[in-house]
């Protein structure tokens, strides 16, 4: 009997992850399907489709939210945006500290497997840490945004619009409420600095925001968060560059814009396709190349435990060095005087393939069920899978079978292929081991 | 003195393979240069393109070869095909047996790289056995072909037609003489199972051959002769059903063939694309999906140290077979009761990430030199790499550096992307370890 009811108790980390996303898209498409949700009815598939996104802080719809969504609507996409984008076990546990009960052992795996945190007992100062940081740094953009916009556009929908994008952002959602996204702030350094300084921000993963709050110095911090940053700084700059190549002559993009706005839009367009999917540059008209290489940025995706998708950064980073220590014909890859040990290469390895196939069999299968050419098609999967939200504009245009596939790609993107592997698998062991310089991929 | 002396003499077996395959080019560039090989001028770029898909086998080509090369020029061809599909080094040796010499250390190393064959001794019996069977059955084939076609084309006709497509198949080198490739004789049987006979034994690899020769029952097969037989039938069974069921309603394909054409036609697009690069459909008004499925069998490709290229069929079965040993948290994968080395899984792993961002990085400098649009341009690329000459129909559309860049891409294809870093990285140690049940890949 005791065995029975211990069994019946143990929900296993992955199967809480998926069930939590789940439970919130359901709950979501309800609501948006309310009649006092939308100013014109929308169908079941597109409820679904636009909860899934938020949810998983895509940012890809099949309606525009500005116009379609009334506040109701809008606060609902906020609201799944938030709480897919920070976790939502981060909230369950900040609502059991606030009723003061104790977090019992069962949630406190659960917290450890989604932010790769190793000590079970600094989990609930780790909550509140991320609490109050969400919430500070929310808070200061907010005030920034509000008195930006405030002469444009009044105190109220200065700082509704405000809210809404600096949440959106800070999430990596990319979800705007204004028609055309950011284009029409393409020159507007505010909003470029801020919403971007947001959403690079989360998308760094919050091991990583500790670790430098914790260390001082560059010395101190741990693998992990020196792969982030430099990672970062460098996939940023080498994005921002191509893009400003590649596009510098298209008049439909970068062409007809003074050089600052080139520069300044060439840096956004860079650094937005890792996952947070806003865009001040019209997607739909770019060059074939700069099409091909944001989706290979979107493939990538941002860091581990963070409001980012993708296999992650530093799962890329490993699979490239693991491939030039093999070339070298040397053992385990390292960087800055570390090794990187052989599981972990493998694990990114398993990542990237099982992403890769996942990414493929979908395209594969939208081919089948769309009348839509094949790279805007390819583009909104990738886009799907990476929850990045960029399109070449065709998400209005699909099937209803196309938007359930696509929900279930941005569902399996942000819970992370392997999460949905190990539920479909039934692991015998989860990994607690290496407590030093663990590398998280995925 | 001695050292240097030593120094001298030394050539790595990558750039013994790359220096080959490059001097084949060179001369056969001149040599479809000379006034008397074409019976319109050609450009430099042209003979340089058409060489290099010769001499890797890969079958793209940017004029119709029946009509613009002379007697000569597809002589020349042959020669090509002949000498870049069965190894350029065996040829060596067969003239060294032939006048007798003995053959150095130094060749031997040599083909043991090619052939992936572990015992330095056996080298020399090796390659007779090699080309006592690839003149056998090139030789029946070739008596086959000629009396099927005897009464349609007349004898001289029939004999010539017979041994350039019987070479070009069994080199999986897909060059036709026919205007449309083989879409003349999708509904003719004997071309069909002859010529798709040729390719699949040509693109299982001379160890496989050998394994299967010497040893007599399944058992006895080394692991690697077992996942290439098991391997191969499951793949050619789903490529074909795949193809039939995705092509069935096409009326440019097999929409209105009665139904024992749609089978062999989707039979012999089934197993053409992994890397013979013959076809009996047309490739450009193919489906979407078709063609994303040809993509990715066309990047897998055939066997080891065979006539086909690609990343290879037993490196994508380690793969598949790693990232489900990961997902199941088991250390190294295992089949047919033996298991898999974890070297060989990330040898695996790294010819697959090389291949792909190779591929990708083809793609990407592609559609910035072309104004093609991006399915073709991609489909060429991957055709390109896994030397299987399968177009949409582009390539005469080419600019002199997109033909160029293409031809990079199958020379590297051919030579297999690890020869090519190992050339230019220069390891310290080559592998020669793992006597027992090695799977090759690459
Ligand atoms: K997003
Ligand atoms: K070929």
């Amino acid at each position: 009997m005791h065995k029975i009811k211990k069994k019946r108790f143990t929900v296993s980390p992955p199967l809480l992850i998926a069930g939590s996303f789940l439970f919130l898209i359901v709950v979501g498409t309800l609501c948006l399907k309310l009649p006092f949700a939308t100013t014109t009815p929308i169908s079941w598939t597109d409820a679904l489709f636009v909860a899934t996104s938020a949810t998983t802080v895509t940012g890809l719809s099949v309606f525009d939210p500005g116009t379609t969504l009334t506040i109701f609507g809008q606060l609902v996409l906020l609201f799944l945006i938030q709480c897919g984008g920070i976790g939502l076990m981060t909230f369950a546990v900040a609502l059991l500290i606030v009723l003061g009960k104790k977090i019992g052992l069962q949630h406190r795996v659960y917290l450890q497997e989604s932010f790769n945190q190793n000590s079970v007992g600094g989990i609930v100062n780790l909550v509140k840490l991320i609490l109050t940081f969400v919430l500070t740094v929310e808070a200061i953009a907010i005030v920034i945004m509000t008195l930006h916009w405030l002469p444009r556009f009044g105190f109220t929908d200065a700082l509704y619009l405000s809210v809404f994008h600096v949440v959106s952002a800070f999430n990596n959602a990319g979800f705007s409420l204004f028609p055309d996204n950011l284009i029409g702030f393409s020159a507007d350094p505010i909003v470029n600095i801020v919403l971007s300084a947001l959403f690079i921000l989360g998308g760094l993963g919050f091991t990583v925001v500790i670790d430098i709050y914790q260390k001082k110095t560059f010395r101190q911090w741990s693998l992990h968060t020196k792969m982030m940053i430099i990672g970062t700084i460098m996939i940023n700059v080498i994005a921002a560059l191509t893009i400003f190549l590649l596009e510098y002559g298209n008049p439909a993009t970068l062409g007809n814009m003074p050089l600052y706005e080139k520069i300044m839009a060439s840096y956004f367009q860079g650094v937005s396709p890792r996952t947070a999917g806003f865009n001040t540059l019209n997607i739909g008209v770019m060059e074939d190349p700069t099409l091909l290489f944001t989706m290979l940025l979107m493939f990538i995706g941002g860091g581990s435990a963070s409001t980012a998708s993708g296999i992650k950064l530093t799962t890329f980073i490993v699979v490239i060095l693991a491939t030039i220590a093999f070339l070298r014909q040397r053992g385990e890859p390292d960087l800055f005087g570390r090794s990187i040990r052989i599981d972990t290469v493998i694990r990114s390895l398993a990542i990237t393939t099982i992403s890769l196939l996942l990414v493929i069999a979908f395209i594969f299968m939208l081919t089948v069920t769309e009348k839509i050419p094949f790279l805007p098609l390819a583009f909104e999967v990738v886009s799907a899978f990476g929850t990045v939200g960029l399109s070449m504009g065709i998400t209005n245009q699909l099937s209803d079978l196309g938007e359930v596939l696509l929900s279930m790609v941005m569902f399996v993107g942000r819970i992370g292929p392997l999460t949905l592997f190990f539920l479909l698998m039934k692991p015998k062991k989860i990994h607690y081991r290496y407590p030093y310089d663990q590398i998280f991929t995925g």
